[in-house]
């Protein structure tokens, strides 16, 4: 293998072929290929792309540079779910106890906060005591007992995909549809998952806000899918705003509670449902749409859902008291009601700033070894068209200092702009399928 | 600074500012931006090419990289010639001492073999004692004494250059015609030239064999040359063929004294005397091309110009006696002739099959600390259109060893096609100044 032909290749439009793609991965795993030459080579596939042989090959190449989950015997459909994320996005708090109290299992892999979105694994972590730091057989032996677990990648888990993604990361080579979407699929697909639910951003807060390209990597990522075997289906959905009300991690597993519990916002339930009777059709445990919704709904009344998520959080070191008493999560010490200016619509809650304000309080990161606050955030309870009057409490801050919140509320005030209208977009737009797209 | 910002934008088909490129370049020369940024931003730029202004940036950023050649009250025009690389072209050994003979100061700094193409520093380095890495101020004050100097890139000049040009070899971004011309001149605008002359090479045994790129890389570097005051001209000139009659460092030396002393090949005096008369225009020695050429030829046939050239070895430290004893100069202990395998014309003589037949022998190198053999190489006396005789001497081989003769012989075999018919480019295609491409 002569690395700088292969460069050469791809810069100049071709292909490598799959033995290739093993020989490189493998090679760069080891040392034996330099960062620059990878990088070289990461801007030339940004530039040329990859065909879906190639594709394929180092989705596997990468998936094959690690471990996997087992699940010999299990005799359950094995099913997850992945955001391409969002802010207010707490839609897999919810999922995972609900599909579980449906009979699917969920070994739930998530990620960190990145840029100005929200990760699983921190709003978890404002669950005082919970380990997301699972090994791979602790997870096997969990999703075994109760069905699901929530974790994140360990390092057995294509530690390819973790060192090129670190090296994408500072040499502008992350723009690459096909780059995410091996990236992402090479995770996943160590699950050893049946199917997969891909929940793709539009709008001005997702990775991809312009939809054409949101269209094209839930293609891309479901081509990947399908051709490992992975059933795997897209919704489209908005962030065009916050998802829910509570932004900020332990203000968005107080209303995950709250959305086991019967009590979510709307457009929160109405994602999480969306998402929730594609993985149940995708399981083979809904006989259409509404059968799913109504199962799903189900785990709520019952309480069964609330139940499995208490004992998600109890085996995974957490306190399950939260449940029960909100208090004992995390708490800003200065809480600020912030209201409209004006009177006027709400005509739109920009979610990218309102991401950005939570990084600013603490509870992001801006740099990947920063520690996250989990208590700081906002509660938004405007929604775009919603219509205000001046003086009236729209959201509230929550912040570790009184400067820290009054910064958050100037933030808070470019970030929600009244006007004269106001509308929003679909929640769900579109689902795409190996057989096409189809608009909701 | 924040190097993925400035990546991503020449990604994304942006520009960098002027004092972007100086920053990056300074800090790269520190090793203050890693390799792997670097590569990754030289790719972007093989894909998005850089704006004149950005261009000019970068060419500047490299030579301030380093030092420069000073020239206060020389009193004489400085006039450099360069190559973009073939196989047999010595036209740098001649015109050094022709171009001094008639009053112009060379300071010409060339480079070693790359690829199937031979490296002028190698062709001295076959007379035994010669020293090509004399230092700046040794270049200068030989330059004032003697009118000419033949030397390597030092350490001192671009450093900046020199660095990338490895990272470029070693990540398949060599092939950019902006870099290429950036690269070449910010050596050449260190030598403080009043003028420079550019010999681009075309067809099949150039670097870029195709004509319209050609053209391109001239009119690119004419853009930096004269954006830094100095005249600029290039001529178009053939590398369908290998240039002269000898191929191969010692013999290539030998060939070169032929010239100087009125017995070289016809086409290597029309393309040196064509590169030769520019260099006089441009130095303001001359007032027409037949002028120029007049004065050239007087200084072969005064014997000036050989007398220039044995000035030269002498100051470099060789053995000047190579001039009036051949074999003085390394000797092939193997020397075979290779014979016209049929009756027929010459339709081909492929210069690529020969550099890597002289590599192949050991004359030139496949890794970048290969020590060359200079005693090695080819005579290859059959040109295109020749009509030869099936038995008739058309080459002679020299050899290290028998073995090597036998391999070199079938080299030359696929090398010299004979067929029906054949012809040549024109030597000398075109002439490219800042006002235009003139067709010869």
């Amino acid at each position: 293998m002569v690395v700088p032909a292969l460069i050469e290749r791809k810069r100049d439009g071709g292909a490598l072929t799959a033995e290739e793609w093993r020989d490189l991965v493998f090679a760069y795993s080891r040392d034996a290929v330099p960062d620059y030459q990878m990088s070289a080579l990461l801007m030339a596939i940004v530039w040329r792309g990859l065909t879906a042989g190639e594709l394929n090959a180092l989705a596997d190449a990468m998936l094959d540079s690690g471990d996997r989950l087992h699940w010999d015997g299990l005799g359950k459909p094995l099913v997850d779910k992945h955001s391409t994320g969002g802010v207010g996005d707490k839609t897999s708090l919810l999922l995972a106890p609900m599909l579980a109290a449906c009979g699917v299992a969920v070994p739930m892999m998530s990620g960190r906060g990145l840029g100005h979105t929200g990760g699983t694994l921190d709003k978890l972590e404002a669950i005082p005591g919970f380990r997301t730091g699972l090994s791979l057989r602790e997870t096997e032996a969990q999703v075994r007992r109760i069905g699901c677990a929530m974790i994140g990648q360990t390092p057995e888990i294509a530690p390819a995909d973790k060192r090129l993604y670190a090296l994408r990361d500072v040499t502008a080579t992350v723009e690459s549809i096909p780059l995410i979407s091996a990236s992402i699929m090479s995770k996943k697909l160590a699950e050893g998952l049946d199917a997969l639910v891909l929940d793709v951003k539009t709008g001005s807060g997702a990775f991809l806000p312009d939809e054409a390209q949101a269209l094209e990597l839930a293609r891309t990522m479901i081509g990947l899918g399908q051709a490992h075997g992975c059933r795997t289906v897209a919704l489209l959905t908005a962030m065009d705003r916050p998802l829910g009300r509570a932004c900020g991690n332990a203000l968005e597993v107080e209303e995950s509670i709250a959305g086991l519990s019967g009590e979510g916002p709307d457009d929160l339930m109405e994602v999480t449902c969306a998402l929730g009777a594609e993985m149940l059709l995708a399981a083979g445990l809904a006989r259409d749409v509404g059968d799913a919704r109504a199962r799903l709904e189900e785990t709520i009344s019952s309480g069964l859902a609330r139940e499995k998520f208490g004992e998600l959080i109890e085996a995974q070191g957490g306190n399950r008291a939260i449940l029960d008493d909100p208090a004992a999560l995390p708490q800003a010490d200065v809480i600020e009601i912030f209201t409209a200016p004006r009177d006027g619509i709400v005509s739109r809650v920009e979610p990218r700033r309102i991401g950005r304000a939570i990084i600013e309080l603490g509870g992001g990161r801006q740099k990947v070894d920063d520690i996250v606050d989990p208590a700081v955030g906002f509660v938004i309870t405007a929604r775009p068209g919603d219509r205000v009057s001046a003086g009236e409490p729209i959201a509230s801050i929550h912040a570790r200092t009184a400067e820290g919140a009054e910064r958050a509320a100037s933030a808070l005030s470019a970030a929600i702009e009244i006007g004269e209208q106001g509308s929003a977009a679909p929640l769900v737009s579109h689902r795409v399928t190996a057989d096409g797209v189809q608009r909701l």
